[in-house]
């Protein structure tokens, strides 16, 4: 346990806040601790009766790279992370599943930022209405599960919660 | 891709710094991203000949919440990927690895860190001198590594990072 002394927001934005927390350890010494808000994020690997999966091909800036990734968004303030899911996967594939299930929950990067993720699986898909974001350019492809799940196996997944997503689901559905 | 049109870094700190992007996408428009930069991180699943896994209980600030973890830390400026692997396993866990082999590379949360994690499995562990830093306070123990595999499946893992090392192990492993 670690008690926090003192507290104070450096930068309020739209994704992200940053704090600065003066913490008390258990061993009398005192620390600083550098962390990152984030409301929490939802992603679903979103699997067609043919046994293809949903992934966005995306340039992500922060790491400077165009990543494959499955589709995820963040929660909006009070939504459940379930419905966040859905929600992301209309907009991004522009499909809405039949039967939705958790993979995990997890978060992404403890040491430095509250970032908490929920994985879905989703399956029993039919069409919605799409209507991407207009602020992220998407290029949304379809890939056979079982080739997904090599190249998680073969290091070609570079995006952290597509590689626990396809791994988890590789498990559950034995492939 | 983007183009990056302005940057400007409004935190620098000791482990993280943030950055405002300015950037122009394909489509025209025009976009503000947060950036997190964050040095990567190095982590170890070590094993020992007895099957055992090492894990280390912390609390952390970020997320409000003590978490099982395996060895890990950040790289030091200069750092080989496996060298901070190795270095983290001394002071956390107080052994050394005979065999040490990569199992993922994958970026942590590509929509706002610049956060790679590189994992590694080791084992053939001998003892070595233990340092633990002062500024965390880690609670090291042995789980037989089945017993640890079947907790990431259950969704008992809250750390990313080990869950991903144990279910790449089990998939190597055959657990």
């Amino acid at each position: 346990m670690e008690k926090t002394l003192a507290s104070k927001i450096i930068y309020q934005g739209k994704i992200i806040s940053v704090r600065l927390d003066d913490v008390l350890l258990d061993n009398g010494k005192q620390a600083r601790r550098e962390v990152v808000e984030h409301p929490g994020a939802a992603a679903v690997l979103a699997v067609t009766d043919q046994g293809e999966a949903y992934f966005v091909r995306q340039y992500r800036q922060a790491v400077g790279e165009e990543l494959l990734e499955i589709p995820a968004g963040k929660l909006d303030p009070g939504e459940e992370p379930v419905a966040c899911a859905i929600r992301e996967l209309a907009e991004e594939a522009g499909v809405k599943p039949g039967k939705i299930s958790p993979l995990a929950e997890y978060f992404s990067s403890p040491g430095f930022a509250s970032e908490r993720l929920y994985l879905y699986l989703a399956t029993e898909l039919e069409p919605t209405a799409v209507q991407q974001p207009e602020d992220e350019i998407l290029h949304v492809c379809l890939l056979p599960l079982r080739d997904a799940v090599k190249m998680a196996r073969q290091g070609k997944i570079g995006d952290g919660k597509t590689l626990l997503a396809l791994l988890l689901a590789a498990d559950i559905l034995k492939l």
